[in-house]
């Protein structure tokens, strides 16, 4: 293979998550190697481009601000997580939701269960805080309508799907025989809790995708966000003992001092982030760059990508 | 869909990186629901079986040891790591490893990284121990022949290979056309690091994945191995804020106490482990009760299973 510019793939897996570094091009490190290699070795001036030279040629409008009343902040002992909420796909989860965190229903709850390669989860430990005027049941949002949806599917084929792709900055999912399309399990997605009965799912015991992504929940379960910045608060901590990972006991609980809705907080107080468009020329460039990696690292690039394998690059705002 | 049994996807989550409680069966917890929903409905005699019946039900000769010339355990703060060497797909990089353990080359050494959604990596922070006797570059392991090598496929089909299964304990693919075999980058598999010079890898500075299968590394680097165990006290690290996720100050640094050959400790202080064996019907069944959850909670069977979804039970011995 033609090796062509240096290697920046261990940046976009930190630019997964919501890194906010998104034209900072990745340093070599003084030790001899990575775990995929690291080289001094100057940029090449030929295509294609490397996603850090993708996205250090974006344009403004390749770029979009959060929507505040689609921001949420879970404010834990060591910072902030912000997650996107997804109405487009589950619009009365995304509602109840913004009705829980202002009526203030997650204040002083906890993270309740960490369990390795798969979830991390939040609620109520007792499970007895009025839920009321939040819903106690919603409609199973686990599919949405297909139709006059935006999509911009991936060529590559999949093995849970007849499609994925990406839908206004959310990994996704089609089946146009069904009409249907729904979000993918992939690392950082969010999801709401739910018993066995496809309506007991109501937004007050949400999840994160913190492993390899457990697709075989697609289609079950909804599906509400994704963490745009933050990530590691979650996905580092301490894995819960008791089965499923749950915490065994109160002291092991991490505490939530709150959740906000980021429209209801000052201006100075909003987290300041960009997050890349994924229905641009840039953003497919940032999935070609992905799917065949041409660093000199590389010998043999993949030709295919895994829609959980792309990043979705977060950045200050310009 | 018909539903057939209790929950208990979750306790097989926990299997795929190396607890020992491969027959216990998940406890519904207090809690409302899980993130997959939870349920106290008695296990229903039918077929098919969950994976937890499957487990319950397998015959000793299903369960292998784990060879000690081929176990590595690698003592943290926190406790020790399992990982199991892959010799038939790496041999001179086991070999490799094999010498520098007993040097004793990694015995305070330190993790220098932790990458979130990609790996944590471990080696010498100023990269001036000597490596000999031990090798210092090493033929590419990066696939194997494919000839006579035990595989069993997965009719599932993947993006990154034309075929995918297990072979010998390990997630592998296979290219019949090119008579290539290679292990896949899935959760929890350990590499040796490279420099951009395909020899450069030693097994000197190795890494695990704790993310989202970074598939596109497969045939670039040498896999050498899994962890069977303790996967929760390197996936949990603190991710380093540097380029790449590489610790910043030495203080962050993870101190390596030592590493060892189970073979070269007194039976006494070797980890009691069997694992499940990939070549048997128990193996296949758990595949197939991964590709479609039957319990009462899943609406939709996915019909499909990924290469990196399906756990390697581990149990003490019988």
């Amino acid at each position: 293979m033609n090796a062509h510019t240096r290697c920046v793939w261990p940046l976009i897996a930190v630019l997964a998550v919501g890194a906010v570094e998104a034209q900072a091009q990745p340093q070599p490190q003084s030790q001899s190697k990575t775990a995929a290699g690291e080289t001094a070795a100057a940029p090449k001036q030929s295509p294609p481009r490397t996603v850090g030279e993708i996205l250090a040629a974006t344009a403004p409008s390749d770029w979009r601000a959060l929507d505040p009343e689609n921001t949420l902040y879970l404010e834990l002992p060591l910072g902030r997580v912000v997650i996107e909420l997804a109405p487009a796909f589950a619009p009365q989860h995304a509602a109840n939701i913004r009705t829980l965190v202002r009526q203030k229903y997650f204040d002083g709850l906890a993270i309740i269960r960490s369990q390795d390669n798969f979830v991390v989860q939040w609620g109520d430990p007792e499970n007895k805080r009025p839920l009321a005027p939040a819903r106690d049941k919603l409609p199973p949002e686990f599919t949405a309508a297909a139709a006059n949806r935006p999509f911009e599917p991936l060529p590559d084929r999949d093995g849970y799907a007849p499609e994925v792709g990406f839908s206004e900055g959310f990994p996704a999912a089609r089946d146009e025989s069904r009409g249907e399309a729904w979000l993918t399990h992939c690392y950082g997605m969010v999801g709401a809790g739910r018993a066995n009965e496809p309506e007991s799912g109501n937004g007050a015991e949400l999840y994160v995708v913190t492993g390899h992504a457990p697709r075989q929940l697609d289609r079950n379960i909804a599906l509400v966000g994704r963490v745009v910045k933050g990530m590691e608060l979650l996905s580092t901590l301490p894995r819960g003992t008791g089965p499923l990972g749950f915490y065994e006991k109160p002291e092991q609980y991490v505490p939530i001092a709150n959740v906000r809705m980021a429209a209801d907080l000052p201006l100075a107080d909003r987290e300041r982030l960009e997050v890349l468009r994924t229905d641009t020329a840039s953003f497919r460039a940032v999935v070609e760059a992905r799917r065949n990696r041409r660093d000199d690292w590389y010998l043999v690039p993949a030709g295919y990508v895994d829609v959980c394998n792309v990043p979705i690059a977060t950045r200050p705002p310009s």
